[in-house]
């Protein structure tokens, strides 16, 4: 079958004929896969954890897909939409034996498209019920992003039940007094900022630059303030601080010692975007404020199979709430034929993109 | 302005222009109320507990209210679409001070349109920005519904909270393996069904009659099971036994004894509609049985502000995955005008009947 | 080897030379055994769900054991004294896999010296390190108190987790100010008061009589209140009313329509002694009452390896801090050579009796 | 009265006579106090943060104290001994009005001895009833740890809350098979690992130097194993990696940057201790390794009157569990009159120095 494969850590990326056998007791035709970062930082190179399969000497790319069910069972039947999960659990340690291999203890997991398992830029495969997630065909134009959306929804159940040491409610109960920052405004960034206005919080957002005028509707339509981070967060912070900063960007570590000087008393510092250089540096000062106020810093990272569910019901509510936002998350879709403007969209972001999607039928 | 009365424990209900001056820093007219079956039983006299404010020898009815800013401020703007939340706390006891009345420990708080405060039917009202909430234009149509539904996002926190003593989740990390089973076909037990399905679980439904053809289409929409007990339960029971069950009638309180016999172990049984008559009996062995199987009984009451918000999300995601479901939520508006329908509607429930709606504007 | 042995469902029990071999990395001598309720009714033929272990016509007594490590290994060595965990899991569902049987879904546990699994009433046994909790030397003398209390400081995790649903702690952050109520003088009736002061709460013990004298300096010496229920609760109910009740006499089961009327808001009722007789029965007006006030009735059963080992915690710190009332918690101690009284304390709890050991050695 | 006096941010410490009037409804008559690094910064000028009450030019120093009711009420009466809470909330903020200072928000707390309350030492004080903790006699002689340890009861609480976001425990229920590290043999070090062991976790600690005889005793005591990190952490990190690191050094922040590399998947690195000088750097590869391990660094600060009784609970069982290592926690004791050892002891910590106790009676 047709596949998009890689050779890791070689660069490069190329549509092939393989001959793939896969198992699994549900078969499932490809019909879409979202690009992300990680596969580019794949195909250039520059993730040096991707690996492939045992006994292979290449990979297929892909770990963001929707399929239709061709041989159904178990609670699926021919037809239905489906998503595949794409960290699969190392099977010992407890978290993954409950489900949740995002907090694998051994690290002997595997990711589809990614590391050590073949990914979903395929015609069609084969898998266990338990890794697919049915897709409501209403929110199929969009359900791609639900891939990237389980990681934020993991790390909103990760980061409320860290401010579960403390009441971190308002006095009317609800997180509408809490103020967030989301930095970058990458698809994460923006995702994040979604979900946290749909967790009622007051959301800022902000890049290094003035919002894209597609941006400008997304936030204004949301209701998301921007901040122009060019020259730094001074004039942000004597507006405000922050009782929950994610840095979604890719950009320097460094980003993250002005960030910890944003965050209010019991402020959470959500590490989301792998830095591409860099590091942060706590001095003693920061040191003791972190003490003194409870701050945390943590690392957020994938979403598993309820986090996925989670997202469509998100992914629902969005397109009734925030219709003109919605409409412009997905930037681009490629028909799998146009195989150099694929090749090229596996190669490079443009700017303004939030989501391209790749068609295969 | 013109208002709908009753005077509580008076049987009855009018039409009636009054001379009502509430304070509050936010103007609402009101654009729509919702009658409820509380409604009712304050109406026909049967709610014991109904009383006037204080100084006043009538209450203005009315619970479930959707109104138009008229004069804002403190977030709230002319055009803002508004709801109230009903119950305010006793403002002494620690869960009333962090926005909980639902938990309130002293009972002293009161309940808008029914217990110590003038209700929502009237023309328009004054309130406190911290017991309104906003309503996002797109589900306008439907948004009636968040007040009876608060009351379900309430009762499910409180049963995830009581089910955080032991892992509740499947092997997958989601709640699909858990059975859960609603009592009850009214308003509360249909929408109780639809959060349930919401949340993951495999939801079946009960009444004893067969299922009207509205509720047979809601249901197979949603992909809720459906059982006739009119013969009992023993037939069920053969076939499966449930980790949840919610009892959502008003009927005998007997019904409870049976549904005990329904449980799994480690299961719940959430008591939510008010019986008119009987009582349940927990013999020695259903005794034996809830302590050898960690059982739980547990009233549900009340939904405050973050339930509201959370309530507006749900409705928002419905309108996309289960449009026609969605649709008969709502069986019947009736304008102000027409008082012979208005104070019928307020007298008796019609068969079919989901949520109705009175129009003010 | 000698062993303490019934045949269920068949009444009696003897001391007879039997040929036993059970596997297990750990060999164990025991120094003493407990005797608990539930040891007299199987030996009095009162216990159904008493079984042998499969294959086998007699089942060995005993789930309530200190013994002393001969040959070790895995973290134990030679002269360890450690206590077995009596309740097994099904090692199929996940609460089982987690270590927490107390919470088995499929039912498929055994419990040492009850149900399925020999007991340790003969002279050593072979264990797996999973099941053997070590005991301190230093509370050797009370540490056989370690199981029933297990059962307790699983019930008291349960009941935290299930009141986290709201606000459960005072103005100060303790619990001072909830009160408490357990009903019954029986060793778990006592053991739970003093688990419930450990925890600050204010705490109410009761018993259809007045305290023994014994009784009497225990809860002097630690602060429990008492009150004498032959005439009912209707005086305790004016004086007060309760945030937790704990049911843990084995009478009627009637008793609890009482108790529920003594819940305030919010508040829950924990069942766990097994009642031999009589219902209990929750009227229409209980029903809205419960519902009203968000009230739980809750099943509390078996204590795992984590709550053995806060058991030996609590048993330690009451030595320091009431010395008076656990030295009156032994109330006596025979030999097993002195045969005759031993079977007798196997048929009949005494007047006055907390806990008696059989020595072995 | 005599008191122990600070004219902070100038360095010194005298004993005074002083005209002191406080209100509070019950009257305190000093027994001891605790002597901890907090005073010797304060008197050595070290402390920027400490300040007098407002409208005095000197602090009354003293933060850890035992004193004796002298006249009672609200349910303490005349002798019984107590140890006050020393942050005292803003009275504002949620987490204060729950009682939890510790999580103030607004940061207008107070604390007694150190900044904007007068301290403890001095021979008596009035006090509220809330601020109090009763000691239970048979612990008097160790109490004044409770103070301390409260802090750390506090950052257990914190840490177990943040970890409830995945499964942390073992498999068999406990937390036995977690490995924790605390770095530095200070009084906060060594009852933190104390601390560790009681709730089960198998514990290290580290100082750059080998144990003194008398930490030997108690680290042999207790079952706490010890590692010398005078070269560095390479040779314990080759052995194991931890689940928690305690950072209780007062040390420079340096050594976060190696402790990090120490941490397993989903392990979190607790600070403590304010660090003197120094920095610490998260490097790019270090960040990645946060977020693909769900990594957390958390600030932990200050214990409130839950906390106390806890303490109180756990120092009843050190006493009985670990008589010995107990014994050796009160290094030294001086009585007030020999007031130059009192400022000697007042300015420096010497070698071996535990906790240090002043009599005033």
């Amino acid at each position: 079958m047709k596949a998009i494969i890689v050779r890791p850590p070689a660069t490069g990326v190329q549509i092939s004929d393989v001959n793939v056998s896969n198992s699994g007791k549900i078969k499932i035709r490809t019909l879409e896969s979202g690009i992300c970062g990680t596969d580019r930082e794949i195909v250039n190179g520059q993730m040096s954890t991707a690996s492939t399969q045992e006994g292979k000497d290449y990979l297929i790319l892909g770990h963001e897909a929707i399929g239709l069910v061709e041989q159904g069972g178990y609670g699926f039947k021919e037809g239905d939409l489906v998503m595949p999960v794409n960290r699969r659990g190392c099977g010992k340690c407890l978290n993954c034996i409950l489900g949740r291999p995002d907090y694998c203890e051994t690290g002997e997991f595997v990711e589809a498209g990614i590391s050590g398992l073949d990914g979903f830029m395929r015609e069609y495969w084969y898998d266990e019920p338990v890794y697919l997630v049915k897709v409501p065909k209403s929110i199929r134009d969009i359900a791609i992003l639900a891939q990237p959306l389980a990681d934020i929804e993991k790390s909103m159940e990760e980061i409320l039940k860290v401010q579960s040491r403390l009441n971190w409610s308002c006095s009317d109960g609800t997180l509408n007094c809490r103020n967030a920052l989301v930095v970058g405004t990458g698809p994460i960034g923006i995702l994040f900022s979604l979900i946290l206005k749909t967790y009622g919080l007051e959301t800022w957002i902000t890049n290094i630059r003035d919002p894209l005028p597609s941006e400008e509707e997304i936030f204004a339509n949301v209701g998301i303030n921007y901040y122009n981070s060019s020259s730094g967060y001074d004039k942000l912070r004597e507006q405000l601080k922050f009782d929950l900063i994610i840095n979604a960007t890719g950009a320097s570590a460094e980003t993250n010692s002005s960030l910890l000087t944003l965050l209010k008393r019991n402020g959470v510092l959500g590490l989301f975007g792998f830095p591409i250089s860099g590091s942060f540096s706590v001095d003693k000062s920061a040191t003791v404020d972190m003490i003194m106020g409870n701050k945390v810093i943590v690392g957020l990272v994938n979403g598993q199979k309820p986090h996925f569910q989670l997202a469509m019901i998100h992914l629902a509510s969005w397109k009734t709430l925030w219709p003109n936002a919605t409409s412009k998350l997905i930037t681009k879709s490629i028909k799998l034929e146009d195989e150099k403007e694929v090749i090229q969209a596996l190669r490079k972001k443009v700017e303004g993109e939030i989501k391209i999607k790749l068609i295969w039928e």
